[in-house]
């Protein structure tokens, strides 16, 4: 009975449940999201979708971030501020399933919070870690095949838990919550044969959108199968590529199997939103450590009182699967950039940082950075790991510095600090919000004290 | 290349390329819909998705079938029509895939066509056509372990025949419908474990739903993988169940194997349309053989000026699955009768005809029907097919008489006639639309004669 499980666990967690280091995790993955969102708000998929489905826009009840005074309904407004938040490959990523996960749940809560109004910050993130909780149980029950046989993972799992998400910040009883899940459940979005289109991004936002209206019909008396998820012809067995070992691999993450733990921490003994990550830079996860090298080799630089126009050459000892995917010498544009290891060095030794900015067509074409670019050579090396980089860098004087990234920043084991996560939710939003950026960054980055949070979502 | 293949058919097709047989199977499959749609408008499961997401309603632009006045935007046409028209399990179905192909196309064209206006019937028609064809080929090519996996095939394929649909209705180019029909494909809907809930006829609604969303994204100009459908990590293998074959088998149902085919008629040679059949009866298939062999005795006694009160007993030999799918003695509501060959037997000879009116919870509690039902015995026959029945008849006065049905009504082999069509529609329709019934079945019946299609869906 997984889904009546979780549709239990979810009903009857507290926010008194939650220990502080989950609730600073959801405070921050939210932060991250609303920056992300904003941030890809003015991107081609988002503008097309916001400008293609708006003949069907109902009322005014929820707002899309970053884009000034627009309210749409609320399940719009969960689609489109769910594209947004995922166009720039830039959200979060629990690195055990590679789940983005909060941009399906967040996408759908905050456009149903504001709509329904007077919830407070607390309230918001008791039902986004529920959500998350969700998610990233699901994904490890079904993970790896059901990505590798071809599922988008983020959403196929996203519309699950946006459904229980809503649910728990309308209070839906456990038996509403039962059937939010089964409607949810057989609405599978998300295969990755779209990726490096348009349709990637409509994934989270589309999961937002039908765990939404999986919570709302079911609050209305909609009903669904009771046991969705576990069933023979469920949603773990359908879509988890594996015939036999789905139900006994969900009750093990779930904690079914634990017969000790106590309802409200039946969640296997462990948080997953613990494992979530926040990717420093908009490309691949494998060029991180050159970039990570890169920039504090320009601090390094500015230090010395040395110029990076004075450098001779830099070599730097890379994982076979960076040349591998990213091995491009001369990318033309943007999105060829974030393909090209290269330009993540000239742009880490030439502005210290990677941000949104950095892969614009024109950043990309910039004399300067290709000049540096042209510079850098990468050896693929069978002894450095994914996360991992040794650069030596030579400057026309001759001095060398060196430089070993062990684990690149944004992994569990070296992740962003709180300075570097207010850093870029300012530099992506200050494209679209200008001089606002710092006000709205202070305002989300205190949502556990916000009395209404649909103040976030007012954000222009 | 067989997502590119569809589309380019699919924009080629003319309405002169239509063989008259073809063209007659799509307006009585649209005239069996429209009946089916007006008839499940006031089911609780439409009632219940109508008021539970009428906030999110948009401008009025289409009409909901049965419910007079009401104009909502065209995705919650699309969505509420589909439920509508799938609920009472009375829609067609196309025999070699089991997919109920009407319903996902026809609520999202008829959607569009009223919200955009100025569409003919044969526009209407040839656009239909497009939909029924592309849903049937794609799921010949995953028939049946795709099924039996677990998938809802109806709602599975149909969001991509009703993408190929309105895209062709809106006159997208090739390329928008090759994208359009990437975005259909990414969104999966469907999960059989839901059977016996609301969420079964939401199934058909939604994918309608995610057809017209994805024609016109596309239309707007967002992109998709060009090979959605056959790629490795695409529609078919994905939802395919099993690993090696789907690429081929879809190529075959596409035609693609044919060298010798014109593009036009590139559709492995057959019309999918030709094998829609329509149900007589609102319930399991099974059941279809004894009732239509009772509505033929009922007849018969009343040529011979007898009475059904003077029966003795009646004596059905049947498939085994009849007996233990539907062998339910005692009935208590009209869910229940769907699963009584009993109540099915009873209804046939007092009424000659199984109409909703005959499942209706009074019909089965009926004191009437309850001792005609007791007097039938059914047996359990190996040597009877799944679509025969051979029934004993004796009256008290030792009368006895004998029918044989070798094809049940509503099979390939017997198909319903115009008029048995014809009464269907006004039998379900009369309940919700009183006098109008027999005026709303002429001009349905007329579809391709029609000058603007909007009329149809004005229909109150």
């Amino acid at each position: 009975m997984a889904t009546k499980h979780i549709a239990t666990w979810a009903n009857e967690l507290n926010y008194s449940d939650l220990p502080q280091d989950v609730i600073q995790s959801a405070s921050r993955s939210f932060y991250n999201w609303v920056g992300c969102a904003i941030g890809g708000s003015d991107h081609p998929a988002t503008t097309i979708a916001y400008n293609s489905l708006s003949p069907f826009f109902g009322p005014p009840q929820s707002s899309l971030l970053g884009r000034k005074g627009a309210k749409i309904d609320a399940q719009h407004a969960a689609l489109i501020n769910g594209i947004a938040s995922h166009v720039h490959d830039y959200d979060d990523t629990h690195l055990d399933t590679i789940i983005h996960p909060t941009g399906p749940v967040a996408s759908a809560l905050l456009a149903v919070a504001e709509w329904k109004g007077g919830f407070s910050g607390k309230e918001f993130l008791l039902a986004l870690i529920v959500g998350i909780e969700v998610e990233c149980k699901l994904g490890l029950a079904v993970w790896p095949e059901h990505y590798d046989v071809g599922w988008h993972i983020t959403s196929t799992t996203g519309s699950i838990g946006a459904a229980a998400a809503v649910s728990k910040l309308l209070g839906l009883s456990v038996e509403q919550m039962n059937h939010a899940l089964g409607v949810a459940a057989t609405q599978v979005i998300g295969l990755r044969e779209v990726f490096g289109s348009h349709t990637k991004s409509f994934h989270p936002g589309r999961a937002a959108q039908s765990g939404l209206i999986a919570a709302v019909l079911a609050q209305g008396g909609y009903t669904s199968s009771e046991t969705a998820i576990e069933a023979k012809r469920g949603w773990a067995n359908v879509v988890g590529a594996t015939k036999s070992s789905i139900p006994e691999s969900l009750e093990k993450w779930l904690g079914m199997d634990n017969q000790d733990l106590g309802l409200a921490s039946t969640n296997g003994g462990r948080w997953e939103i613990l494992r979530n990550s926040f990717k420093p830079y908009p490309c691949g996860i494998v060029i991180h450590p050159v970039i990570d090298g890169c920039s504090q080799l320009h601090r390094d630089i500015a230090k010395l009182r040395l110029e990076v126009a004075d450098i001779k050459e830099v070599k730097a000892k890379v994982h076979p699967l960076v040349l591998e995917l990213t091995g491009k010498r001369k990318p033309k544009d943007g999105l060829e950039g974030k393909f090209s290891v290269f330009h993540g060095g000239a742009i880490g030794l030439i502005f210290g940082k990677g941000t949104p900015r950095q892969y614009e067509d024109e950043a990309v074409r910039d004399l300067a950075v290709i000049e540096v670019r042209n510079k850098i050579e990468c050896v693929a090396d069978t002894t450095i790991a994914a996360d991992e980089t040794k650069i030596v860098l030579t400057m026309v004087d001759g001095n060398v510095l060196e430089k070993h990234v062990k684990y690149a920043v944004g992994s569990i084991e070296a992740p962003m600090d709180d300075q570097m996560l207010r850093q870029k939710f300012e530099d992506q939003c200050a494209a679209v919000l200008g001089g606002g950026a710092r006000s709205a960054s202070t305002k989300c980055w205190n949502v556990e004290d916000m009395s209404d949070i649909a103040e976030i979502a007012r954000l222009a």
